[in-house]
């Protein structure tokens, strides 16, 4: 078994416990033993930005071993200052498989330090540094500086907010190396802290239960991938390769989301990314290498690089704005991840911005003198830089849509595209229901990685029709408990969702390496299933139900206009109504029933919501 | 004995030979030994761009070691394409240290890969890598990329070039970690042979003849570190200290060295830089940690940073342009280095061009619409770009001032600010007689850095009148060699011409370090000596003579109009007369005497001289 670290910036208190057997028989690892924790340590109607807030980073039980898609996941969650909700988050670079060789499978952060503050966590010792120097620095400045100028370790890994955290934009982002904790706030919730960065240095080694078994697991995971025509894909473009399809559906949001196909999209497709490609990269061991770093080698962005964008990103950046020049997304991706700012939300953010512009919502009075039109590149970099910094109208954009809009006014909120404070990813959720629930219905908010409905997108494993109503909250269920599983393993989203890899090979692979029998495929949906019920406890508890199980108005009154998937709307209640039934949920209220959570093992849980009033009567 | 390695990029032949007893003895090491080498290996009248052109790289006798001042120099040496002489680069990065660690003392590169190339060394092994795909990065990508992705080695050290070098910028640098081999366009050198980067990492321990008398002796060195005014105010400021000091003494060339005090000097003064630093760093083991980083925390130029700017960049950038913004310098920097781009010779180019737009010579038309107008950030920001990519106006200025004022004509030339095609460093001749000698008598062009007279601008370490010109020439012989040992054992410059340690010391340090007694001070002003005749005979076999130590015709005609060097005017040959009377050198031609020459033990290079019928005669 594991350890857990707990660090109080407050009082420098730093304690460690044993991962409680329990913890890892009912929730795995990663998101799930994260989300459990957090749900006991949270005192109910804590403020993200209070120093009661608690984050708990964790890895899981395949990271840093020699497996595909699985070796450097790691999560944090907390409660986010954008959603108000349980969040979690996924990041793929190299820090959780050395806080694992530090000898930490999770992390406990909670408290304010004094001043400015970093944590190092050398092989099993824990320091707090003073940042004060370190404050107002880009993400890149302040790795560089931590690894070979504090501890003077090229090989340790880092963690850190750029100036968007310290000045609480509520979607900064945590940036780790070149990759991101993107969504929510993380960043935000950092610099509430006034912690600039985690570094961490270790070398430990990482055991394996049964590695003759793994290796040969491995081999056929190998052999599946080979054979799949998405990870083929993926190798070449990235998350890229799904710009064209997304259009081809009529599913991709465009100014805003008011139309569902970008007229220019092959400006922006997978092909226009191999062209400034210069590096394939990715975790430890995976073929796929899904990380694409981009270059700009001439025009007005030459000099511009960013390992990315992903396909969100060539949306948020790109076709939400009418934007068509890969180059500019690139150099704004960039400056995004340098200022540390979340692609999605600040991509809604400025869509919303331009709608209400275009609507004379607000002028330039309001924009500091910006021209907000759709296709405006200048206005694109000019606003992440200003929403980063919070100057003029970012400041009021850096509280995400759903907060602008209530300061704003004048209707300005029917523009506000968020779920539960959360902005929209990349997705339309009119034609495509289940795909469209999940979002819905997801723990954080306007989130599609929580429950991706692959059969409807991809027609994976199995295709499915995306505009049927019927049995689109069932298999919702379905694909909400199978990726929350995975992120308790802290499987890659890509083969896990879209089942390139055979479901019960991923089983197969965890009990080998851990060598605790977790059961198959069944079992598997059943923690996924335990880890989305306490998930949904933590809202509960906070007073979410079915009222905020919800949309933008436009998704449920504007058909859409135009493109391939003309006239959808978006069937709100019968969806939810399903989905509440294959919850085994209260269908009026959406509230946790006492009979789930105790098949679940959630005894506890049920008691307390009782007590709070928030259990299904 | 340490061992030398040589590599052909043509033939990608690799081969290992040890280094000459004879070199170390007559040469100690670094730019020493790194210029004999070149000298014998190279054949006049090879065109620096060509394959035949060689490139020498090498370390010191302290580099590695627990020394002050010394532990992380290294030099290359090559044929310049800005001034067709000779020229050495020195920078302090860790490469130096990893070379020595791979196991080379020294290494030579020569031929021009058939593709895009980078060189990997790892401890004793040599693979020719393909970087093709890194062809057109920035300097930060492509060592990101070599280090974390290509090798998968965060502690191995890279010196790379940027677009500029690849494009052949004639002053392109070379990028290490965040310093540079800045002037004389070594980065192009490198673009010309396809050579993007080099790779080093190596696990050997780097022998220390008598370690117990070495920690003596630094101990001693720390002590007089201590005391020293001079160390106290470069840990505060950087190189940045001595900017309110050079104006004061009016020698600081401002609007294209027109005038010699700039009246917003206060704004980029060591205070403002103080604002904006965020670390000190430096070499392994220094005290001083002059390196600064500086960050931009807020304005127009928020989220830039550089590990600088050095004094030099806060004028080339700054007063020379008459800017004073320090923000816009440091942008300004950042881009240079991310570029690969001198800020020296850059600055210098873009204060000709604003001369030439002001005296009409050029026009907007000429400039792509942009105004050249003095004190224009933006045109500074956007030529550093132009001028690294060569687009537009870019593309001559790419050419440094010499070419450039003979491609655009119209009198253009006499606003050419070089000497032998180098653009000049911060610092106007005229009031500094010696300084200015050893600028104009540089064996490399217009630098300050190989004979720097302390005496007169810092009075160190003892004043000396810098109005006067009788005892300059001999004083400028002194300096020159001082510090042409220095650079044989790769000593810092800074408390090696300023004598904060007493020079006996740090012949004493040599000793020890190497167990070779080299003598005291008089046998290291003669290695000193040694190593500048070669490099003189290098440029004198390439038909340099008299006739080229010479100085735009503004120092010779102008007298300074204002500030407090009014009125003088730079007193070329009875300078250059008692200089070439104190080398021993034939006054009238300024080529060196076989008495001179066999004196310092170069009897073989004599003979070759006087075969070419270039020894005096």
């Amino acid at each position: 078994m594991g350890k857990i670290l707990r660090i109080d910036l407050t009082t420098q208190k730093v304690s460690e416990s044993p991962l409680p057997e329990e913890y890892v028989k009912k929730y795995v690892g990663g998101r799930g033993i994260a989300a459990r924790i957090l749900y006991d340590i949270m005192k109910p109607g804590t403020d993200p930005f209070s120093p009661e807030n608690k984050m708990v980073w964790g890895t899981g039980p395949l990271t840093g071993l020699p497996v595909q898609a699985a070796s450097s996941g790691w999560v944090v969650v907390t409660r986010s200052p954008l959603t108000y909700t349980y969040f979690r988050n996924r990041c793929v670079s190299n820090f959780g498989i050395m806080l694992k060789k530090a000898g930490y499978d999770f992390m406990i952060i909670e408290g304010k330090a004094e001043k400015p503050t970093y944590i190092y966590i050398n092989d099993g010792n824990v320091e707090f540094g003073d940042a004060s120097s370190l404050w107002g620095t880009t993400t890149d400045l302040a790795q560089h500086i931590l690894k070979e100028h504090i501890i003077r370790n090229p090989k340790a890994e880092t963690a850190v907010i750029g100036p968007a955290g310290e000045r609480l934009v509520r979607y900064a982002i945590v940036q780790s190396g070149t990759r991101q904790l993107g969504r929510g706030g993380i960043g935000a919730v950092m610099g509430s802290k006034n912690l600039k960065g985690v570094i961490v240095y270790g070398e430990k080694s990482i055991p394996i239960a049964n590695e003759e078994l793994l290796k040969e697991l491995v081999k056929e995971q190998v052999k599946q991938l080979a054979t799949s025509h998405g990870a083929k894909r993926m190798q070449r473009y990235g998350t890229a390769a799904i710009h064209a399809l997304i259009n081809q559906i009529g599913d991709y949001p465009h100014k805003n989301f008011r139309e569902t196909f970008f007229p220019d999209h092959e400006k922006l497709d997978g092909e226009q990314r191999v062209k400034r490609t210069i590096r394939n990269a990715g975790c430890p061991n995976c073929l796929i290498m899904c990380w694409k770093y981009t270059y700009v080698k001439e025009g007005p962005y030459a000099g511009a690089w960013v390992d990315g964008p992903e396909y969100e990103t060539f949306w948020s950046f790109g076709g939400l704005l009418g934007i068509s020049n890969l180059d500019a997304v690139i150099y704004a991706n960039q400056l995004a991840d340098l200022y540390g700012i979340d692609t999605i939300s600040a991509g809604n953010c400025i869509a919303f911005a331009m709608e209400l512009f275009e609507k004379g919502i607000i002028t330039k009075k309001d924009t500091d003198g910006l021209e907000l039109t759709w296709g405006n590149e200048n206005a694109l970099i000019t606003l992440v830089k200003k929403i980063a910094f919070r100057e003029g109208i970012g400041d009021i954009l850096a509280e995400g849509v759903k907060r602008a809009a209530e300061k704003i006014g004048k209707g300005a909120e029917y523009y506000a595209m968020h779920i539960k404070g959360l902005e929209m990813p990349g997705y339309d959720p009119r034609p495509v229901k289940a795909h469209g629930l999940a979002m819905v219905t997801s723990n954080i908010g306007g989130s599609h990685a929580l429950g991706y409905g692959t059969q409807e997108v991809f027609g994976l494993p199995t295709p499915v029709d995306k505009y049927t109503i019927e049995g689109k909250g069932k298999l919702t269920v379905y694909n909400q408990n199978r990726l929350t599983w995975g992120e308790c393993c802290i499987w890659c989203t890509f083969p896990t969702r879209s089942e390139w890899h055979k479901p019960d090979l991923l089983t197969k692979i965890v009990n080998a390496a851990t060598g605790i029998d977790f059961g198959g495929w069944e079992e598997a949906l059943k923690i996924g299933e335990r880890v989305w019920n306490v998930e949904r406890a933590f809202n509960v508890r906070e007073g979410f139900d079915r009222r905020h199980d919800t949309l933008p108005e436009r998704f449920l009154k504007e058909p859409i206009p135009s493109g391939p998937a003309k006239g959808q709307i978006f069937e709100l209640e019968p969806l939810l109504n399903e989905y509440y039934q294959a919850r085994g949920w209260d269908v009026a209220t959406g509230l946790p029933t006492r009979a789930k959570l105790e098949e679940l093992g959630l005894k506890d849980i049920a008691d307390e919501l009782e007590k709070m009033g928030r259990l299904a009567k």
